[in-house]
């Protein structure tokens, strides 16, 4: 393999806090080897439209701690497609880009294993997504972000707890996993968290509720997944409502403001360290890896592995959720 | 009138964060006046039922910081008849309590005003309400803070504005009086505000989004005040979607958090100054009166005035939302 | 007069919250009565060297909710010679800019009065400074940023308070003015203020400070602003020491912490719509003055007025913080 | 070893946040096991005076979100002594309490393993300290929020940075150890840190900001650990100052704000988590260990290894610091 002299960087799918410092980091640590450095805009729309421009150090100054990212993101049709796959392949070839660093969650990372796979290019990814949905990775950039502005919201709303048989039903993103949901309600103290992984019927649910709502005669607080299944926080309050007409019931949607929101220093250090050994892995020659992070050591996970999507819930949480809000 | 030897001090309606500092300020400053003080739990429920103890100055350390009211609040319908007067004002002479301040939104001091005019008992008022819609007073206890909170919401909302023509419906407090949503809308720099003093059908709304988008190629945000004419965030999303379905429309309700969190300094301050001024209020004999705050001093607003509830909108604000968002 | 078809804006002397919504609510104001609008880099330093350019609405997009000012400030010696001065409005000449904003404190405000009365040249003010000393106005933009972040900081330093006779001096800025500290200490309930209007000697505040810890068998927090006179919170508590051995004292200098932060929801607003006022009042031939707000209104304060120096402290204030801290 | 039937919990040592987050999980854990729980105040001092009540799931309602302890800590000069461990341990045996749940740094776990050596007694430790000095565990609770707070204070900081060659000195805690001062400097973005672990003079600090400061025009941002031998940030900007008084210096000293605050999520969990498996350790007869976690998997360290105090700086964070400095 020759050297790498030019490596694209873009961000893809869904936002997450943190994005701008890893962008920040494989910038800085791609010129401190020696690189060139090109910036593409609008994730793989923009790999397939051209949408590029180099980047200097001081293109990425004074970012760490803006949520968003300053390279846009969107969702790409075309480049789930081998036709929109070779457009993207040429522009990096006219761009003279030598490597991709691509940051973003698991249909990104699909997206680039398609590519790196059909034309044997290097390309590392970053887990970049507020689900934490990945696997080999303990954690993913923005994701403890996500859950302090859950918890930060939740919290105001336990401000206003009152003295009514009162159920408050928050509805948080996740739609295949729950790990927001479930550590959103330990971190906040809720009674109860309906998440995908672990079905609740509305019987248990309201039965659970009526228990705590009987012995500490206060307000309740559930956290909801979004989801079809269950409808999310609205299908949840529905189902409430028919079964227990005395309930007084109120929903919040967080909705957006989970991806947003300056990182936490957690995310800002996880996605600092993962953008430099973005770095060294292509220097090292890794290619079609995500950078992960286990017990506390970086770690190089094969796409193939990262995005089987399995990861799994521990139960050890799902019971501390029960046993705290005794 | 004899001299006011003991106070009594609850919270009523709706709670607005400020009310914990109000309820220090209220204790501190009679003691310091060498009266006794008598905290009443749950609003007019607790002086129906005589939920009631002393307190003194520890009772209300560390407090001022917090979110909610310790003295809880609750909506009573007991009280709003003269029955229910009639057992609260027997309550008031048992416990000794000599003058009341109540704090709370308009319900609450229109439940003041009745317990004061039929047994000639003097009771001063704080306005304590996020929705701002007391006359007499430039700002309430609570506004501020729910401000902020909005703001901060919908910071964290624009942070994930991308490249799409998407449209962020938010839904904040505020069923009868838009302050909310018009001063939130202009902190956030939000395209638009659809609130209840100021119709705007949904195809106007929809008109000026498209221009908005049109011109700068980006995401955009609405805040729309609760409302049962509306449907709130998700009735103008529904008629936005029948009209333009090009559009990517996201809502989120924000709910109780914009009860909760821990007040801003504005509105620890103003509680502070105005429990003290509750306590000045009643030593120089003032009865039935609320206190307000206009051009930084603090001044008695008649009960019968501060409920009217006609605090007209700046239309200047309105104006501002439109050039400010070009 | 001839009309206005060009207005020049910057930002001068030290930052504040809310200099970025004031920016852009000038340049949008100005755009939508279609005017051109050139911004002015590094305060007067750049109007002299001509560090300028066209603003367009695009270049005021998403900086409401950053602190600082993206267009720099700094101080200029040079402007404050005749000399420099000549340069500047050569500058505006040459640029075309028929008016000047100027957003910034006392020393801003007093250059653009020289500069005014020099050359007959149309400025108007926007009150920008965190210490709130301006005349005719009741706050200015940052004020109530700074105070959120005070105390922001305090109730934090209020979480650690333990068992000791701890004593915690807290420094905030103000060098000239003590509203920061004195609505800091009322806004955490912080035991004392140590203010420049109001002398307080070391043996004053450690006899209440002894009071105090006797009573409530607690730690103490004391805010004291930066001062020469006192030696700000090093040099109250070297004396502290001196008299009283016994007392565990500690220091927090919250320095710059207090220019920083994304603006308050108020700050935000003040700051827009002062923005749109001084577009109007150069519409409406103004000059020489600075925008203020009384009782919610805005008004014009001449130049003169507002920089006189000696707005006072609200005694009542004073008293609050004793009355509360019992 | 005989069944146990009643524990005893107290925290020790400075506070850090998530305190109260473990006092919740441990009361919760061990009185859903059937247990009774006895809440000891002051940390040993309680002990060894009796300062003690009992807890029930309501005494630990509504506090997982405050920063602080709210059974208050103490440094206790007593307990270090044989005498003051036997008084301890009578009042144990008076209390009828079977084992002992200890929350705090490494003087506090020293001083549980002094005890549980000489009775015999059950001890388990809970790692609650903002510095993150315990060895075998990755992480302490506490030290994630005291690193977003010092993150928080930077980013406001960085606001008002502007065209001078100025230079911030922020001293953050960490007399023992640079894990705050390094992550700190991670995730602001600082140009430096000074850390005990890793010696940098004031030259060698001032010749890597001048670099700095020529290249990018702007101000920089230093990370200083408190220190005795380096002077804090006082010491270094003196030194500073004697080398290069061309350099605008300004010191900010964070102090006890960086104990305070509501606990971050990963804090909150980790509490709770930690808490319930104090129980569980208790249950399965461990004893004088410390709950540790490691790849996100909860471990018990025998208090030998916990305390003895080595755990070391990760060299990439050192070198990570300045490649993204540049």
């Amino acid at each position: 393999m020759s050297k790498i002299q030019c490596i694209g960087v873009l961000t893809s799918g869904g936002d997450a806090p943190g994005m701008n410092a890893a962008i920040r980091s494989v910038t800085r640590a791609a010129i401190a080897e020696g690189m060139q450095v090109k910036a593409i805009y609008r994730g793989f729309r923009g790999l397939i439209s051209g949408e590029i421009r180099e980047f200097h150090t001081e293109d990425v100054s004074n970012i760490i701690q803006r949520g968003g990212t300053i390279l846009r993101t969107a969702r790409c049709d075309e480049f789930t497609t081998p036709e929109g796959r070779k457009k993207a392949y040429e522009t990096l070839k006219s761009e003279g880009i030598d490597a991709l660093v691509v940051i973003g969650g698991d249909g990104s990372l699909r997206g680039a294993a398609a590519l790196s796979a059909e034309y044997n290019y290097p390309v590392v990814g970053l887990p970049g997504t507020i689900d934490n949905d990945l696997y080999g990775t303990d954690i993913t950039i923005g994701y403890t972000t996500a859950l302090d502005t859950i918890m930060e919201a939740v919290d105001k709303i336990r401000d206003t707890a009152s003295s009514h048989d009162r159920l408050f039903i928050v509805e948080v993103m996740g739609r295949d996993a729950g790990f927001l949901a479930l550590n959103g309600a330990i971190a906040t103290g809720a009674e109860a968290a309906v998440i995908p992984e672990c079905a609740i019927g509305p019987d248990e649910l309201t039965r659970t509720l009526k228990q705590g709502l009987r012995k500490t005669k206060n307000s309740s607080i559930v956290l909801v997944a979004e989801s079809e299944v269950t409808g999310g926080a609205i299908g949840v309050a529905r189902r409430v409502r028919e079964l227990y007409p005395e309930f007084d019931v109120r929903v919040t949607i967080l909705g957006h403001i989970q991806r947003g929101g300056s990182p936490s220093a957690t995310d800002r250090i996880l996605a600092s360290r993962m953008g430099i050994a973005a770095i060294t892995a292509l220097i090292e020659g890794q290619r079609n890896v995500m950078i992960g992070i286990k017990n506390s050591q970086l770690v190089y996970v094969p796409f193939s592995r990262a995005i089987k999507g399995d990861k799994a819930i521990n139960r050890d949480l799902v019971n501390a959720v029960s046993i705290l809000s005794t």
